[in-house]
Order: structure tokens, then sequence, then C-alpha cells
């Protein structure tokens, strides 16, 4: 299973998604500064992926804390949640990460600071564990909706390296692929940042799934060509209606897939599920560096003065959802009501 | 007015798309060949310019010839048009310019070789100056169905740079903002090859109208928070039913224009509309070198094993088209009848 981050003695360590698919680069970060940049720069990205590292991140800046009372460390976690909750506004993951660290550390105040810090430690490696679990678990539910013998399309990459592992999107084709499904993915390349060429494409070939790209406009013809059977992507939030925001380009392919009569599924882990933002309009999205539009490779590819725009995600409406796949099991419309109850339902096996 | 292909005295001039938008470089043809290689290669591309390449292209052939009878001049003529015709399958222009070369050379066959060759650059150069004035009664028509304020999203390059100046989207657009008409364009970056980015952000920003570029998948969330009032594109090739063959992902910006109610308009010269293609299913598809895809500025950006699409076009079936917009007029469905009432029409002032 690719190590997309993981705890190590010597600090936190990621493979550096910026050099894929051409180079497997590590890097290891020794502050919390450190994976605040690590984040804002993308060299670890996928809402659960940001989630887990962000956790790792508050641990590790807990560890490196001079703080002698508990008071001093609780403002110095304070400062480090700070600076790694500004990294990316739209992955809800990253809240829920900030927040569980703070109830941990609430949870523990009276006790040594080193036993605090060693259960912060802990609890971040146990979000780790959970995630590549409830990854497997979203598989499980999600490989039943795949079809047992044609292409699913997948926008962004929701896979492994967005996870701790295995993926969201990518899980459940994993899964039904180990089920013994046929399944030939087409991977929208995901531009700006080309996630689905540069990632998906890279760990679908690692596994031997067999993978074509396309560019995100070929989309459409793949589908009244008749060459798709399902859609499946991942999610950076979820409201409390069932919108979605994901990876920009997402909305396009739901339209696109009402307009073929293709079933469009949304891979997330619980954790991606806000139910305290009741509809998509509440999600901030992220607006992004235009320099990811207007250059790449280093090469310009637009004219001096011309306007950019580049917003890292979109809205997918619910009424273009077939199902919200999680860990506890799979949501259909009316999404106010069934994400309701599998909030309140334990994890499903 | 740019100029895309100019007839002069040391051979067929092009400017090189290729280096756009950064470097305005011109390259001049001295044979077929050449020219031809200039087309396949996309230093010129757009349906409408393809085709007046084409007679360019033939004109230089048949002037360079050592023909020294009409019967061998002929063979010559053939083996040019054979040539160029192989270059790229779908623009229709490219055969029309070759059956109107091809007849102007029949209805000359008695005459001196050398009043033929000369006959042959002024069809040519004919063919050159009508394509402007179509463009400029396309956008004599077109103007009117543009929003008086608001935003135009257009797909690849469909301006002076795809014609022989001023453009057929393009020159409609151009047109509504020479009537006052406050237009922003959107242009969608159009991958693999981003005419839009390159191409079409040139050619506007040079004219100072506000242009916005964005990454093909952002067209679905630009129309959703209701930055679009209309679309407008260029064709390669329209069925005698209005099916419409334009660059790849057009298929896809027309399904999102009839989600979201805004009109999706296809402006294009008389020499696009293939009355003997029944529909689009007739329409050859050319597929590119997957190269375009997997690397870009010279980069590789997809995993070594992966499969790739390539198809430079997708087919727009006539019922998500709002207008076709030419230099005789506007056409709207039923396309089977509008179509053959403006093949038997004057060219409308």
């Amino acid at each position: 299973m690719i190590q997309t981050v993981e705890w190590t003695d010597s600090g936190v360590r990621f493979i550096d998604q910026t050099k894929l698919p051409t180079e497997e680069v590590y890097v290891t970060c020794k502050t919390h500064e450190q994976v605040a940049d690590v984040i804002r720069n993308m060299v670890v990205r996928g809402a659960p992926a940001i989630g887990v590292s962000a956790a790792m991140g508050i641990a590790l800046g807990v560890k490196n804390s001079n703080a002698e009372t508990a008071g001093d460390l609780k403002r110095d976690l304070d400062n480090i949640c700070d600076l790694i909750g500004k990294t990316r506004p739209t992955a809800v993951n990253l809240f829920w990460a900030i927040r569980r660290m703070k109830d941990k550390f609430e949870n523990l105040r009276l006790r040594p600071l080193q036993q605090i810090k060693q259960s912060l430690i802990e609890e971040a490696k146990r979000m780790h564990a959970e995630d590549i679990a409830a990854n497997q678990a979203m598989g499980r539910h999600g490989a039943a909706l795949m079809p047992a013998n044609g292409g699913v399309l997948t926008h962004c990459n929701a896979g492994g390296l967005a996870t701790c592992g295995y993926g969201t999107a990518l899980g459940v084709i994993r899964a039904a692929v180990e089920q013994g499904k046929k399944i030939h993915v087409f991977a929208d390349e995901t531009r700006p940042f080309l996630q689905g060429s540069r990632l998906t494409a890279w760990e679908l070939v690692k596994d031997g799934i067999p993978t074509t790209v396309i560019s995100d406009n070929m989309a459409g013809a793949m589908m009244k060509q008749g060459k798709i059977g399902a859609i499946v992507v991942g999610a950076d939030r979820i409201a409390a209606n069932g919108d979605v925001a994901n990876k920009i380009g997402t909305y396009t392919v739901a339209v696109l897939a009402k307009e073929h009569g293709i079933p469009f599924y949304v891979a997330a882990p619980f954790s991606t599920i806000d139910l305290e933002t009741t509809d998509g309009s509440g999600i901030p999205i992220e607006q992004r560096n235009s320099r990811e539009v207007t250059h790449i490779a280093g090469k310009q590819m637009t004219p001096d003065g011309v306007e950019i725009e580049n917003p890292a995600f979109d809205v997918t409406p619910a009424k273009y959802v077939s199902a919200i796949i999680t860990e506890r099991g799979i949501a259909r419309a009316p999404y106010g009501e069934t994400l309701q109850n599998l909030a309140g339902a334990a994890v499903a096996g």
C-alpha cells in the first residue's frame, strides 16, 4: 500500500505528490510549520489525507513544544491549530482533525505533559489506521454498485494518495476488482493540477488496473459512446442536504452523468460530511493561484493581461448524486434524512 | 487584422500557431509538401483556415510544377490534392477547397499552362477574401444573438486564427462588441492543444476584449454561478441534419448549456456544412497522437503504461444547437429543412 503520510521517529513523512508520476520522492517534515507548507503546496492533498496530515502536524508541533505547563502547551496547541487550519479552507476533514486533537487535549489536560504529547501522537496514528479501515469498509459497501464489466469514470484523485492508503472512490474500484469485476477506469486528467493523469493513473497502473487517461473535456464524448457504466468520485465536504463539494469539474461530470442516465456515486469517509453546513452554498470554495492555469511545467500558456479563474472546487447539488458511499453504509436521497441516520449509526462492517 | 495565412511572392506565409501566445513567429512554405506539414502539425488550424491554406498549397504546388502539358499538370494537381487531403480528415472545408480548385482547373483545362497556374493562384486568393467577407457577414447576423451585457463562453479557437481573419464565433463576438455590447468572454483553455488559452485569449487581449481563461472543467461551475449568458463556438463539419463536429469538449459544453437553459450557438461558413453527410455518425473523427495528452511543454504528465484517448473532435447532436450562424443567415431547427433552404440562398448582406 502507498505510504501517503506516515508518522516516523524523525518526523512526518510524505510522498511528494507534486513530483509524481515521474519521480517517487519522499519528504520528512520536522516541524508543524513544514507540515502546514506541505498541505498548502499540495505535496499532500485529498481531504482524508489532509485530515490525518493535520493531526500528525499538530502532534509534531505539540511534541516539539517547550511549554512547561499545561496552560502554555494549550496556547501552543491553539497556535499550531490556527496555522494548520488556514492551509486549505474547503476540506472539512482538516477542521474535523483539529477538533479531534483539541478534544483529546482537553481530556488529557490534567496529565503530565509528556503523557499528553505521547497520547496526541497516538491519536494521530489511530486516525491514520481508522482512515484505512474506513476506506476498506467503503470499498466493501460500494463494490456492489460498480458494473460487473465496463468502464468507470473518476475525476481528480480519490485514491490511496488522497487518503492514508486504499482510497475512497478508488477504494470502491479496488474492492470491485478484488471481487473479480472487470473494470476499465477512465481517469479525467483534472486540470489545472492534473491529479488524474499524474496521481490516479500512477496508482492504478501500479495496481495493474486497466486505465485510460482523458482530457476533462473528453468525458462527455466517452459517455455518449457508451464507454462509461458508472462514475465514482471523492468529496472534500458534503453538506447536510447531500450537496457535494469536490474538485473543480465534478459538477460538470455530474451533469453529463444525468444527461446520459449513468449513476453518479460519491465515496467519502464520514469525517467529510459536515452536518453543521445546511447546503452547498455554505461551503467556502478555495481560490488557488492563477499560475496553476497560466503556466504548465513552467511554460506560459496564456497571454499577458488575460484574466483567470481558478476555483479549486465546485459544488454538485444533491439531486445529481445517485448515492453517497461511507464507511457506515450507503446513503441515498433524501440525504437530509439518510445522512442524519448514518450519523447515529455505528461503523458498519 | 491577424494574417493567419497569406499568399506572398515567396510562398504561403503562416503565423506559427504552435508558438503563440509567447512568440509571434511566421513561417513561409515554398512547396505544397511544406503546406501539408503545416496543416498536419497544426501550425495552422481551424476549419476555414485549413480550407484556404489547402487551396493556397494546391496553387503553390501547381505553380511549382514542371509539367509541360495540361495532362501532366492534371496528374500533378491530383497528387498534390491527394497529399493535402490526407492531413486532417474532419474539417470538411479541406475537401471543399480541393473540390473547388479541381473544378477551377477543369474549367481552364484548354488554356495555356501559365494562365491556368495564375488563375489557380487567383482562385486561392479569392477564397481568402471570401472567407473574411463571410466572417464579417456572420458577425452581422450573429451579433443580435449576443447578450447586451454579460458573459459569453467559447471553446477552442474559432477566431481570426481559425480563419483568414475576424473569425466565426469570435467574429460574432467582435461584431457584438463593435455594436457597443458589453461582453466578457470566458475562454475554455481547450486541452490538449490549448487553443483557448494560447490562441483565443491572445487575439481577444490584442483586441482589448475582456477575457477570462478557465480550465475546461470550470465551464459548468461558471454557468451555475450565472456568469454565462450565451455560448458560441465554431465547427469543423456540420451534417445535413444539423449535427455539429467541433473540437473535443464542445459536446460537454452543449450538454451543460442545455442543463442551465443557456443558448448554444454555432458560427460557421457555409463551406463547413456538408449536406452529403446525413448526420453526425457519418463524420470521421480524427484521433491525434497520444503525446498531446501525456506530455505538456515537453514534461511527462502520465505514468508509463497507461492508455490514452485523444479524439480531436466530438459530435454535438442538433437538438442541443440553438442556432447555426452562417454568412447566408441564421438557421434554426429543423435543420434538415433550414440548411437546405440556405444552400439555395444567395449570400445575405
